[in-house]
């Protein structure tokens, strides 16, 4: 198996950069856009075999470094009583939704049974990969968001309201989402991911003092209890809770392009990031792109480790071809010596 | 006519916080929901009387220290030869859009005989205020983004394809609206207005290398060009820009709440700043709410000068009582003594 992921993950420096992309098996793969017109996103999800067969195909056409499970972050909650829907254009749909402590009491233990498949594609996975799996879930706030708001928002307005106006409750909603984010990591963990990522996709929309007190500690929790692979923190628009993502106890902080690297490499001393190409540079000339990767790639030479990625998901405008090229660039740079 | 506003923006402290509110006037507002009820929104734009009639509403209620002149930023557009629409829950539309240097065409020279309904308003207001009056205009990246999306957007995905494909191009853009932004916000300040506000509302969709490159030399240079009024930078979700935005010749730095206010002041020496709550704390506790306020009063204390705001516009759900209780707490907060 291909180690330098791995190794990168442990703040071990390696002789070229590794790089995957954050939502790098998807639309804009014919490969998948092939398999997506007969089956529906939720069964792509549920069908071990068909889950497995997407998480394989950025491998062998990119040749990136890990593997992430094709799967959703909505996922668990189905095993929590709770339905989601995935409608074309709109965004996931999650029902019914929890707005005040009353409605904590919607919510059911996690129920492992019922996602049963995730672990089986894990487990198909990893007799078939070259590269290292990648686990994931969404963090404990960026779960409550979509239950709370029941789908995509701008300015997330219920869950403030829930969170200013009930915030013993809130803490309450936390706790359960953490719990059962252990437990879901966890399981996966046991099927074999090699490293698992977590998603805290909307911690931006929140101050430090509320990032602070709603937010760090089950990210905490959560993070202790997972102990045997490397985790990685993904966040999105955090570049003012910096002292905050320092104090988490992630093995890798994965960071966006709203930040200068070199910026969050001087801020973060001593961690590994992972990160933060503008993933809308792909949709621009290779001159254009090349300058900013190269910029990214510079500018992390002083952290620990660094794994290349983007600063979110893969658009569904980009060529296989531009990112192949991305791939290519990323292992074949040369840094000039000191 | 009420002084604290005007000293706080040129760096001088003052008795008590001077205190207004993007959006202060709008949809919250019983008043204005009686008026909005007769006139569409477009209307109520372009009828002096009925701006200058809503622009005063929120300085009666609320006694806040600064009017802001009740328009859109996206006026000026229709003096270029652009067409805009406001249609309810679907945000604002422009059309036709500019994606490509081809494109560049479109867009005629700013005709300020087109919207003089805006300086028509200024007069009227200049003679009935007992606060000063803020002009604004969207700063030329703004504008440019909803010029080039037509409409609200979460990836600005045309914006990027342009700006990395053609950046030349892109450059041709900026400079044609940083040209009709300064004959906008000029003659804003000949009509009368005390101080000008650009809204850089989508700045922080950008790497810190693009907002460098595409950004801030035409901020630079429309600041530049107004140099009799204040100036007032606001910018949203750019915590990760900071190094930048010191390095503009602005009076005052409008910040939002993704940031510590107390960090911005360590970063920000000398500068004058403006803000930053989250303005969704207003849909909670008093107790939370007032935590939170008590926090960015004693977090800007070390700053040149602070102009309390919110870090974006009052939300629709906000109650005025609310908004009247927190002016009341801004204006008689006492601070400990060092």
């Amino acid at each position: 198996m291909k180690e330098a992921f791995l190794k990168a993950c442990r703040g071990i420096r390696t002789d070229y950069t590794p790089v995957w992309f954050m939502r790098q098996a998807g639309r804009y793969m014919p490969e998948y856009q092939k398999l997506r017109q007969k089956y529906d996103f939720l069964t792509m999800c549920k069908t071990p075999e068909i889950a497995a067969e997407v998480t394989l195909q950025p491998v062998k056409v990119l040749g990136v470094d890990a593997a992430i499970l094709f799967s959703d972050i909505l996922i668990p909650l189905e095993a929590m009583g709770l339905k989601i829907e995935f409608i074309d254009d709109k965004g996931p749909q999650v029902l019914p939704n929890i707005r005040t402590v009353a409605d904590l009491e919607i919510l059911g233990e996690l129920n492992l049974e019922k996602i049963g498949f995730v672990f089986d594609a894990i487990r198909i996975l990893i007799n078939e990969l070259n590269v290292p799996l990648i686990g994931f879930a969404a963090s404990p706030f960026t779960l409550a968001t979509y239950v709370i708001e029941g789908g995509s928002t701008k300015e997330f307005v219920n869950t403030k309201r829930f969170m200013f106006l009930e915030p013993e409750g809130f803490h309450k909603l936390m706790s359960l989402f953490t719990k059962a984010t252990q437990k879901y990591l966890n399981e996966q963990i046991r099927a074999g991911v090699h490293a698992v990522q977590i998603f805290d996709t909307w911690a931006g929309i929140l101050s430090p003092f509320d990032y602070e007190s709603f937010v760090k500690p089950y990210v905490k929790r959560l993070i202790e209890s997972l102990k045997t692979v490397p985790v990685i923190y993904f966040s999105s628009n955090t570049a003012g809770l910096i002292n905050h993502l320092k104090e988490l106890n992630a093995d890798v902080l994965s960071i966006d392009w709203r930040i200068d690297i070199k910026d969050a490499t001087d801020l973060l001393k001593n961690k590994p990031l992972q990160g933060n190409l503008d993933p809308l540079t792909l949709l621009g000339s290779d001159e254009e792109l090349f300058k900013r990767v190269e910029k990214v790639l510079i500018g992390a030479r002083g952290a620990k480790s660094h794994i290349f990625n983007l600063g979110h998901g893969v658009n569904i405008n980009t060529s296989v071809d531009k990112l192949k090229k991305l791939v290519d660039f990323v292992h074949e740079f040369k840094f000039m010596e000191d």
